[in-house]
């Protein structure tokens, strides 16, 4: 941690940071420059030491030199971490498909989707049945019946399940149905609802929130593999930006980024991360050339009837294209796709 | 309701989306201008008719016209709110001052802070017991012992105590201290909370997330008020933007934005919403001169040695001059203050 | 274009309206909805009369119905439009290559990187010789003498130059040395400059500003085409968000989206876009993916010695293996590339 | 600077740097860190040195210490600078008021104006001659015949001239007319338009850009200041945010920031700042209780009626009711007002 004095800073001030820096327990370097004063502190400590010293006298600002996060990080882990549940493989070289419907309206609305989505090359099925919704008047979800017909659907045809749990209560019911645990955007940083899925042995899959920062999402990661669940998936899936065009502002630096900072595997959501259908296809395409270790695709057999999200999720056929032009792309670049 | 075809759109796509206007029960009324057809869909359904229609062949786009929370508007309840709790008026000309320490850190601290805030003016006394943290490695709290201590801390002074909950299996314990519940900023859309406090009959300041909309922020509220709970404070705390000299950027138009489109009262968080304790004196008095029915600041004896926020936090000197500055103010625009 | 009143809108305040809105030449529809009134205004004029509309007496909002772009729409010319400059071709199934320095430094250093990039591809050369730099104190280029360099690279490679012009006063000469003119992205809302490369004959790649709207680069391409010059390239060099892992946010949904509303191709600029040199060979090939008709890319001879932007450029061996890659991905998706 | 080197980087990486740091004319100093080294640099040298550095082998990330600005620096001039044009006093403790039109339309418009905004208590008289329209096919202003227009109202009121120039060409005839020149938002990095007002001895205002951080408003004042033109007042007018509730997001801590870090004066557009009349008066008076040294705000007498902007423009009697307010803000506060 470097901590720069203000220009004009004390004799006093400087010595009284050195204190402040060694009671802390770290050892303090002071470098007198041209026109400031810079303390080196040196040591493991992290967060809370930078906090505890900005407030100091005489202080401009605490630089600091270490990621707080650790067991997410490449340096601790140097090779990529590959999820497999059943026949979805994330990570090291594989490409996942997830595919289905925002929600769960029907077992038969479910079931069909699955056989299509299976057919067309995807490796696990997605599907909500506790939605979070931004209106309470909004369709919120079938519960433990979708779960239910999810379960019926991966009999039917060997899909993964992936499903989105929303509340620390409901950790133990999602987890007897779902083989992944999704946890929404709106929760990365819900950390009893991190501290509940790090409890179970199921995988996860950890959405970033709209305005959460790289360093944001490693350290919620970091909630969930701290408490001994190693199988987490990172998932880009748009962030807030002053875009109008698209719903979110799909950022897809994130992946070879978060492959350079950490070793877990990263999905990418071009529905969520466009909103808009036309736009996903090409997405979907551009993030497999990124490198994406994983799709997570909104996949409706009839979009226009949908109960939720209708306008980003393709129809079937659109589906199949869309893996055809994936397909193509992770060939060109020697990965393992589906 | 306003469906906008594309240029060129066929008059079968047309006819189809008047069909289904009409099978959601709503009345179609079809304008031909002169480069593309609009159909105004006239009704009293909302968010999910939109998503529904944006689907339909030749839709260019849906354009709703009525904001979609209810009992938050001012449509539905022309009065301002006042929040009333003990010595705390929050609204319809009272301007209320909550203060105390990022994080209850022992019975003297938290007692001295509520003692000196108090003689300073402050009619709550604010501290957390459950802090949700960005890193699993951070101070989380005193949980239970540090709601003891602020039970303490009204008993010395009659402040009203103002603290956050984070979860749904702790809404009753924190309620049974607690005379406010807070919902941070990243449980905004943890909407399992948000019911769980809408059961409880203690006033709820709910903070604003640092990428929530004004309209996403009104639905929050909106979960709470529809189970019953009226005694809903809003709260602006800074959003995230691209500006990196404050950590957050405090958008104070949202206080008229909001006295406009809402009856509740709105909070300023000048502490969070800055970041950087030089700045919080002058965004305190600038939110009052706003019109801000309240003011949530974070007041620390010794911020240097705070176990949490010193950066962002008064000195007990700091904080009294500021409320100087604040009576000023209020008295100038003709408000009830402290 | 809809007229939206207020909730509660008096008889008088919508015959007011309806009168202002057939003052401006439009018809005007009247819809009496469940809540609220609208008045669906028809007819050919644009922006202006949207705000003219808006400071009405009861008016909630006026939402526009077309877009205020003309020439540059899709609408208007089916057909994407092919940018050839020389060896240079991009759009309509052509990748177009254009890389380089950032700044021209020197005969030696502009012409060997030339030789370099031809040969590993690229169909254009890029290398600022007018800089516009954030700092009065930065080097500003070599001006006149760095466009004779360019001139004697072309002479020796045959690639096609592509350089910034920041003034009306250089148009003239830069046209006189240059292939095609760029407009960087803190010029784009630079209104006399786009007219003037309005006036040339050159092509032109105009850089969308870091927080420009979709619309506004299209309106600013507007002003370029209005003035009688077809051959504009628009380039996505990302935007400004609150992300600081990058220098600025790549949002490649751009180039879907601009594909659907514009005629006008589409260049990828990696190296601005991410900031990072690391960053920069993953997000070109994600840009090809996505559909880009071109890339432009920062490539220096020695990186560590550039005069700037060295943390973004691409060493030779850097750039082609980037190139390698691009190709592979271009050929599967059926492109030519280079 | 500080040049952080990534974990695991070689002494050879290390010496490299070291070689570097001092080929660039400073000093080296190594600090052996647990888990990273780092080398201060220690001299004078600034942005450049930075970028130049940030390629380097095993560098992870350059920290820059000092602020790449100077003359602007309160560092550098302690105290507050006043601007005096004619009645207009911005700054060291006084409020000045910027009001009238966005564009002049007609002599009798300006002039009405001039003495309606007089008589409420402004100090000068804003109106636009040349226009920055978004789109080509908007009014772009009155040009020479509006210079004059404003000159007559000059005439008959008193009242100080502030006028936007757009282009160095038209610098020299808008001087003529203008007591301040204005370089809009757009334009703020437009260096060479900078450096030409950088030459005239009128005074400046220099709006923010919409995405423009504080260091690069800072430095393009710099880049005026660089010509020997001293008489420069930034204004705030809102950044681009994701917020969609007002037009642009307006930011008050940028005052009590500048104040800081600048001894410029900082004038306040709520007009801009928020788009919309009715949060106008509450946004100008907040500005002035932040320590605004200066408001500027948009006035027509029929806002109506307004060729451009009529949406955010105060009619006479709202200017008249807001001045009201914001004067006994300033009395509260100790400020000489209008």
């Amino acid at each position: 941690m470097i901590v720069v004095m203000e220009k004009g800073a004390s004799q006093e001030q400087v010595q009284h940071m050195v204190e402040r820096v060694e009671g802390l327990g770290l050892k303090a370097h002071v470098i007198v420059g041209t026109e400031r004063t810079v303390i080196a502190a040196i040591g493991v400590k992290r967060e809370e030491t930078r906090q505890s010293l900005e407030s100091g006298p005489g202080v401009a600002e605490v630089v600091p030199i270490l990621a707080p996060y650790k067991v997410a990080s490449r340096e601790v882990k140097k090779d990529p971490t590959q999820i497999v549940v059943g026949g979805l493989h994330v990570g090291a070289g594989a490409v996942g498909v997830i595919a289905g419907p925002c929600s769960v309206e029907s077992e038969e609305q479910i079931v069909q989707t699955a056989r299509a989505v299976k057919a067309a090359g995807a490796s696990a099925l997605r599907g909500g049945a506790f939605k979070p919704r931004t209106s309470p008047y909004s369709f919120q979800g079938l519960k433990e019946q979708g779960l239910k017909f999810l379960a019926s659907a991966r009999e039917e045809t060997g899909l993964a399940i992936v499903t989105e749990v929303m509340s620390t209560e409901d950790v133990e019911l999602v987890a007897k149905y779902a083989d992944v645990l999704q946890i929404g955007a709106r929760n990365m940083q819900n950390y009893r609802l991190l501290e509940a899925v790090g409890h179970t042995r199921n995988a996860v899959l950890l959405k970033r929130g709209p305005s959460a920062t790289m360093e944001e999402l490693l350290l919620a990661a970091e909630y969930i593999l701290n408490e001994g669940n190693t199988q987490v998936m990172l998932c880009e899936r748009g962030i807030r930006t002053f875009e109008n065009h698209t719903r979110f502002t799909l950022p897809l630096a994130s992946v070879p980024y978060l492959h350079h900072k950490t070793h877990l595997p990263v999905v990418v959501d071009p529905s969520h991360g466009t909103g808009h259908t036309y736009l996903v296809p090409d997405m979907a395409v551009a993030s497999v050339a990124a490198g994406a270790d994983g799709l997570i695709l909104e996949v409706h057999p009839d979009p226009e009837k949908a109960m939720s999200d209708g306008y980003q999720s393709l129809s079937i056929p659109q589906f199949e294209a869309t893996m055809l032009r994936c397909r193509k792309i992770a060939e060109a670049i020697g990965k393992q796709f589906g």
